[in-house]
């Protein structure tokens, strides 16, 4: 199978994704208090729901690169392709249970923004599987070699080391696990790999 | 009509689809219990999601298949694909319903476990109708010969037949039928009909 | 501008909102009475459901007809469309309105049917207007004559009509109501009109 | 990147916004009184509905041309994309919130129409941004002059003073504000810009 209808696909399914996103703010309600205070301790669910929006979008941009050096998929890699948007789709819901506890504190705040990375390292596990499968399988565009191939792998890799940071540091402090995904997010908004051939 | 429109709509239904599945995940309160315990007891809605996700990836790639070896489709052919697509949307209720029941137990997560087999028997009835009217109207493509089309035809069939067992076996054991979905899912992520021509 | 991008747009709202729909059937719960008597509670749900996914279905038939025929589309019948698919994704309001008082009974489900043909007769009237503002404004497509562009008008005339009758029939008996809805859809399913040249 | 797959996900991301908007319209119950006067108490939730499916509807016209005139997109041009289509993703949001408290009224309506505008103001900065960006950096069509790019420029920025003008109307008026939206909706409708090339 060519690349075009499972880049169609996950396409569809990263924008759904991102979009099912906002339906984890919560809409204030004129009985519960003044709009300003209501919002005020909304402020997880606006900062859970940036920082998830930016991974999502960034997930997309790398998904576009991967697959443009793709040439074609067969069943192994439309199945680690699945795991992957499987792990996207899990976003929305770890994001609305990390903003759930960051607004009521205590002791679960730490396990809730641990699970938040573990659908962002599967991603990044599923990536790196992906270049992995692609470049030993010989799926790749004629024009890249191996050691292009060997890069795309060890930078997913790196980014699914950076991850794991993120998850330990969550049972240090949740807030802190949060910046620190961020912090990856804007990294790998600036960063270009070798094999990201933009002209 | 050619296929293409057909399969830019099925993709976006299919790609909502999948992504609405989880909805029927419970975003944990903390007011109810640790963390943990919360997730703990929602393990069967994780079962459920996961196995509905790759049932419906099975279905994409196999609709991808099918809709590869047809040339161009008929008022019936997108009639057909419509009851599909509805059988699809289903999903994500079924799904729901299924979850609700295992966490629940009693007698009824049998039933609950039958009618999660019920869309997708629907869908694999479809596709063999779908392959059934598309070889005897002479929708095919042209290098598609009686015999490949009646392969296709066989194996949607034997589908049917694999999916109506799953739906007896919820009526001993709801986990067991669950199991069995799960593996008809994983056999036809490794198959390759005939028919279908990757490179 | 030319018709792909709008043809894009409107098959992934048209997409979306026809899987919004099953966001409308409640999931049973085990603690409000057995699995088989909530399911039967709910047919209103299933019967709402049903109609509406195939109404829905048939105006994405038709919304690729229309478009097949005309060339290209200026501000006016960007418009046009947009109000159209306006139509088309309050149908999942209508849809559980009507469900929820058909489940109730009393004299409001006449109400709630009838409320049910409004976003279907926007439909059938924003066809009627894209086609008339296409043939005055010469948007159609080169091979099409003055015959079949009235040919096209007329027929979703009689579609505004037929449903505006189905709101009529809202007023004796909801029920009655949504399977003129279906029948419409039905009739729909079979009818080729003309200017819909299928090889 | 050129920017087909770019267009490709916005427009899914734009899809999936414009028909989450339907989720807002609260399901009359029939327990809570008289469907007719349920809906009555209900026309904020449906002119909000109204305004904000023109006001993203506008928003994807603009999209198209924007990217109908650049070549090419780069990283920053891509993450401000993404700005743009965060913002257009919480309109589901804000828009529940302003029906939520026009239904209520009292002050915080006031700072609940000043909200709504908040997505939409950043939809058109994110505008601007993108058009003197692709001029600055030369990622424009080739026979797009110095001139065409300012106005696209100017055009925007217009808009955006448009908006915070709407914002600003908010802290006198709910309804009026969302009136005046309305009217910047109604204006970009109708009006063309210079580069906007329709044949």
């Amino acid at each position: 199978m060519n690349t075009d209808r499972l880049e169609a696909f996950s396409d569809g399914v990263l924008a759904v994704a991102i979009t099912l996103l906002v339906l984890g703010l919560h809409v204030p309600a004129p009985a519960r208090g003044s709009l300003a205070t209501q919002l005020g301790r909304e402020w997880p669910s606006f900062a859970a729901y940036l920082v998830s929006f930016f991974v999502i979008g960034i997930i997309w941009v790398n998904h576009h690169a991967v697959l443009h050096n793709i040439a074609r998929v067969d069943r192994m890699a439309m199945f680690v392709n699945l795991l992957l948007l499987m792990c996207v789709t899990a976003i929305p819901f770890s994001t609305a249970t990390l903003a759930s506890y960051l607004r009521h504190g205590g002791r679960d705040d730490h396990l809730a923004a641990a699970i938040y990375g573990v659908p962002v390292l599967g991603v990044t596990l599923s990536f790196t599987a992906l270049c992995t499968w692609s470049a030993h399988r010989g799926l790749l565009q004629a024009g890249l070699g191996r050691r292009e191939a060997a890069t795309s792998v060890r930078r997913f890799a790196a980014g699914s080391v950076a991850v794991s940071g993120a998850i330990a540091v969550a049972f240090v402090s949740a807030i802190a696990a949060l910046a620190t995904h961020a912090t990856i997010a804007a990294y790998y908004c600036v960063e270009r790999s070798p094999a990201d051939r933009d002209p």
